[in-house]
Formats: C-alpha cells, structure tokens, sequence
C-alpha cells in the first residue's frame, strides 16, 4: 500500500460525513441533493484497484459492501442499488452505493447522465421523505457494521 | 434464485459475445464502439442485487472479477477499470467492466456521460490499436479463468 500523499484528495480528507470507520475503510454519507443515502466505502490506504487489495482486505470491503447495501435496502427502500467503482478523477479506491427510485432524476439511467430538470423536480417530494430516513439510515449501518467488525 | 422468465433479456440471452462461462456466470465482449474490451460478468441466475448472492457465489464471482481485471490491465493497459454493477434497465445481476484510458470519450467521466464528439474522433487511432489486442484478451481471459475454475 503506497501513501498517496498530498496529492489524493481522499488521502488528506474524509470526503463526506463520516459513518464509520476502522483501520481498513470508511462509511461516508456523499451529501447529494438528489440521492439522500448516497454512500462511499472509502479504503483508507492509498490503492488504485479494486485487484489490488490483498485477498483479506478483498473480503472485508465486500463483506462492508453488503452490509450497507442490506441496511440501505431496508432502511431507504430503495427499488435498486448501484454499486460502482470508477476511480477516474480520483484513483484511490471508493465504492459508490447509489440507491435508486422510479422516479429519480435519473432513472433508469445511471446517475452520471445528464438529468432531466422537471424530472428533478417532480421527485422532491419522495427525495425529500427519503431523506428524513437518513437518522435511522446511520444508526442502521452504525448498529450492522459495529456487530460485523465485532464479529470478525 | 428465481427463474425470471422470458420477461429478462439476460435469462433468454446471452447478451455479447460469450467468452467463458461456468454453471454460475458468464463473461461476455460487448462490442461497444468506444470501448473495445468492454466486458461484462453476469450471473446465470436471475439474481436482482449483488448482496442475494450466498457467500459463495459472492465469493467466486469477486474472483472472477479481479481475474478479468487483471486480464485487462495487463493485455489491454487501460490507465484506470471502471466497475459498477448498475440493472436498473435489466435487473439480473451484471457487472460492467470498463477499460479507460485518458483520451476516451468521456474520460474523466464515466462511460454514461454525454461523450464529446471531438474526443470521440481523437481517440480513434488508440482505439483501433486496443482493438487490435482483442483476440489475445479473449485467449488470456480463457486461460485465466480455465485455470481458476480448475483450481477452484
């Protein structure tokens, strides 16, 4: 694992609100607008590839991965989850865990598409309940990644 | 894992060019025009979210995955494997595999951004050349995942 130094934003900071964390990865809330419960599994070390993690760190991202995807199923209701891995503008390894509705300004698009403005607006009543899940949202991953970590 | 019917089109097909396959999942070419190696991993169940996987299917097709981005950094020498598991068009488990490279249409987008069509004609020559690299991609792949199968 190579320091990545000042030049990695994500080596110098949290890049969202942080969830959880232990030595190996962080649980970052990304704060978007139009997709509250966007999350970021963030590995800590500076590692460009998801192939480039050792085996044991492999399992633990994966195991963290669907431990959220479990906790915003349940808690968002979300009618998918996107998970991606792209790394292009910032090449230190983060998932995106992006959950997805119906109606959201994208869909079903990937949420890297141009959205459609009235689209936008037209789910900001249902973007807006989601986001009052967001408190139970963070106890939720708190509660599920503590036990995880406890038990491993 | 339920049987989707012939409502899904990767339960009736194969959905590119079939490359290697197993009783769980299959590698396929999707023959994208900006992106020769574009490669997509999709379970042969019909399996909605990466997180209803049982551990071991989970297990193997994350081998699959590092294998095949192994495969592609190494034959293809992309600067950055973008992976993202999206199905909100067709929700049976897929995961996209995305060689880039910094003068690719979108690069550092992602793939599904609007592509600048100056950057489309740049590219053109180094797309031609990883192209060309195609058939010893297909034969590394095969090898590679005949071996881990085998292994397994």
């Amino acid at each position: 694992m190579r320091p990545a130094g000042a030049s990695c934003p994500l080596c110098i900071e949290t890049g969202g609100e942080l969830v959880w964390q232990d030595r190996r990865l962080r649980v970052i809330l990304a704060d978007d607008a139009q997709y509250p419960g966007f999350t970021r599994v963030v590995w800590q070390d500076h590692v460009v590839e998801f192939g480039d993690l050792d085996p044991a760190g492999r399992a633990w991202l994966v195991e963290v991965l669907v431990a959220v995807e479990g906790v915003m199923r349940r808690v968002l209701e979300p009618v998918k989850v996107n998970l991606a891995s792209l790394g292009n503008q910032v090449a230190h390894l983060h998932w995106h865990m992006i959950p997805r509705w119906p109606d959201d300004a994208h869909f079903p698009a990937p949420v890297w598409a141009t959205p459609d403005p009235a689209r936008v607006e037209a789910a900001a009543h249902r973007v807006a309940r989601t986001r009052e899940r967001l408190p139970q949202y963070r106890r939720s991953l708190r509660e599920v990644l503590d036990a995880l970590a406890g038990a491993g």
